[in-house]
């Protein structure tokens, strides 16, 4: 059997937060029945900047394979009885709009836990249910800037630089696994469901978990380091060759020693400016440019071979062809198959993130807008001529 | 009852990832023994660049509040029945040594079954436990680098910037969360424990498995893009104020629009050059040098302030100090209070991250170095002749 399967989740959630959440849930065997608006789905079907055919933009295809979809216009009064037969036999309800927008349209914890009080419900917004920035418009980028994360990245002398990819929706989903997995445990015995309230700015905070302790402790802010590791030495840091970057992660005594000898400078052991992380810092621009000069006319594969073969610390900087076409992965179970519609070959998607028994985990097909309207709707009691009322109706 | 009450964890993991694990088990309620060598512990206790007492660095508080210390030393022939008791009635193992250390120690998932076959067994590693990569020796900048994430971040035309902290080490230990309470529901149904498998590599790309889906589909590389949101709009970036940075996040129409009048300039709204997305594209230059002349004598919170009211997407690029002394929090249960050893006052740590009902968890005081080795012991029938016998030996 799947680790989550006989969970059921009816899933409210649009774009990416929620539907990362559901999706890691489906990944893992559980039930999940996403509910879009009828005609325009999940606005992520659609995003001007996302590659893939129409209605399956490959973010939305990453998110929401393996989950069920069906139509529902939450303004018809037939919505609510739709909905109650959803969440009565569910265990878990997942939304991310914004705090207020639920109870509008009548799936709020208030409302769904008169249904089912055993209801594990998991409301992820930008910034929470509480204080004063819970009506704050939530993006990515703005939760970045808000909580510090962006502050946090960037060359000491310049300004902050952003994160590349949108890190705390995805973060967020995942901590949103984690909480909703937790008080499953709890309701399984104790027999009561719960709300649960997750902010993209409070996960954003505990993602950073370590600095936020030290500065609460030193009053201190942290030190921005761009590309240089926490020790802040040389032989820790992002360096340039001849065809790309290379980092090294060279901190310890051993490990200068290793580099040294690997780059064919077995000079720099016994070289009194460079003989222990003391000296190596009061002649840090020296080794620096000493480092320099040694990557410039080296390809970065090369570096790294060497010096991965001396068991110093040491990668390219592999952008996303480099990587996911990396041998590595022909061992691993992290890329799976998932059809999509209209399309004979099956796309490529990544599995759970990591592996479990009876791995690899099958990845479910991408459902169309509203693929599984009829199939649930006849799970839940409604006969033909009922769904066909509800579809002239546009209920659905 | 607190949701994961009942669980017993014993956790053979050090430095960052295992730990932030295992910490969230303890916030959560489980029982979590940590298992340190003696005399030196944990090397996240004292590291050179945390803050903190001696042997209580801050990001080892952070990560190991509310576990219970014991100390073992793993050469010593009495450590494996000291093992042994330890592990007989767990449900959970966590380790993150390098691919065949365990083995090596007594304490791989091949010995650790014979002596419970229910044990959920998770191994977090660089790379895990197949593949060409998985003897490579793991740093977070050095995965950042290998995954493609730090390839990510940056402007265009500058190198790349790594994120500015070790993101990996975090969002690798919390999938190994979501992995170990996916399996222990799977236990719980067919009673048979696992293996898992957890890799920061392959973490990472699952992290940013939009860009990385896409990628596999297009045989193109997402751009990079700096600052910049998603739509590569000048009303989508970061700008320089009189003293601070701002992030703006207008992306849409109405957004743009909302801008242009908060900020004072109607005009913009129906001056031809910027009337919709597709103009204001193609005046993106001048687009932007019109905002930064608008953002060069204000302050970021004015502009804030501003733009919040007018329901335009933005923040003010806070520090740590800014955002961790907002008000938002003082209605929030993200930080709470800890005990530290030798300190009076407790110290402020973060909790779950997310809000669950009878929140706030309590956060458990911080361990010294093998402070409940004793007690420990005890539960497992040691009785006082034994202990003192086992510390004259060196074993604890």
């Amino acid at each position: 059997m799947k680790p989550l399967e006989g969970l059921k989740i009816v899933d409210f959630s649009h774009m990416l937060s929620g539907p990362t959440c559901t999706g890691m849930f489906a990944l893992l065997g559980a039930d999940v029945t996403k509910i879009e608006r009828p005609k325009t789905g999940d606005g992520f079907r659609n995003y001007t900047e996302h590659a893939g055919p129409p209605g399956l933009s490959l973010p939305f295809c990453a998110a929401n394979a393996g989950k069920k979809s069906i139509t529902l216009d939450f303004t018809k009064p037939e919505a609510k009885e739709i909905i109650r037969r959803l969440v009565k036999d569910a265990d878990i309800v997942v939304e991310n709009f914004r705090p207020g927008v639920p109870a509008k349209l009548g799936v709020d914890w208030d409302s769904l836990r008169q249904i089912n009080p055993k209801l594990v419900y998991c409301s992820i917004t930008g910034f929470g249910h509480s204080g004063v920035l819970q009506n704050w418009g939530a993006l990515d980028q703005v939760v970045q800037a808000m909580s510090g994360l962006l502050w946090m990245n960037g060359e000491p002398d310049d300004g902050p630089v952003k994160v590349g990819f949108p890190v705390l929706d995805t973060f967020t989903g995942y901590m949103s696994v984690i909480a909703i997995l937790a008080a499953l445990r709890r309701r399984d015995i104790t027999g009561k469901g719960e709300f649960i309230d997750v902010a993209m700015l409070d996960c954003a905070l505990k993602m950073m978990g370590g600095p936020v302790a030290s500065h609460l402790y030193t009053g201190e802010l942290p030190k921005r380091t761009g590309n240089r590791g926490y020790r802040m030495v040389a032989t820790a840091d992002l360096y340039k060759t001849a065809d790309g970057y290379i980092v090294l992660g060279a901190n310890l005594q051993l490990q200068f020693e290793k580099f040294c000898r690997a780059m064919g400078r077995p000079d720099m052991v016994t070289d009194p400016r460079f003989i222990d992380h003391e000296a190596r810092s009061a002649n840090n621009a020296l080794l620096r440019d000493t480092i320099i000069e040694m990557m410039r006319d080296r390809s970065a594969a090369e570096v790294e071979a060497l010096l991965a073969e001396a068991e110093v610390p040491v990668a390219m900087v592999r952008n996303l062809a480099e990587i996911t076409s990396h041998p590595q992965f022909d061992d691993r179970t992290l890329f799976a198959k998932a059809r999509m519609p209209g399309r004979e070959e099956p796309i490529t998607l990544l599995s759970a993130g990591f592996q479990l028994e009876g791995d690899p985990l099958e990845v479910g097909a991408i459902p169309t807008l509203g693929e599984h309207t009829d199939s649930v709707l006849a799970t839940l009691g409604y006969d033909d001529a009922a769904i066909a009322a509800l579809h002239a109706d546009g209920v659905v």
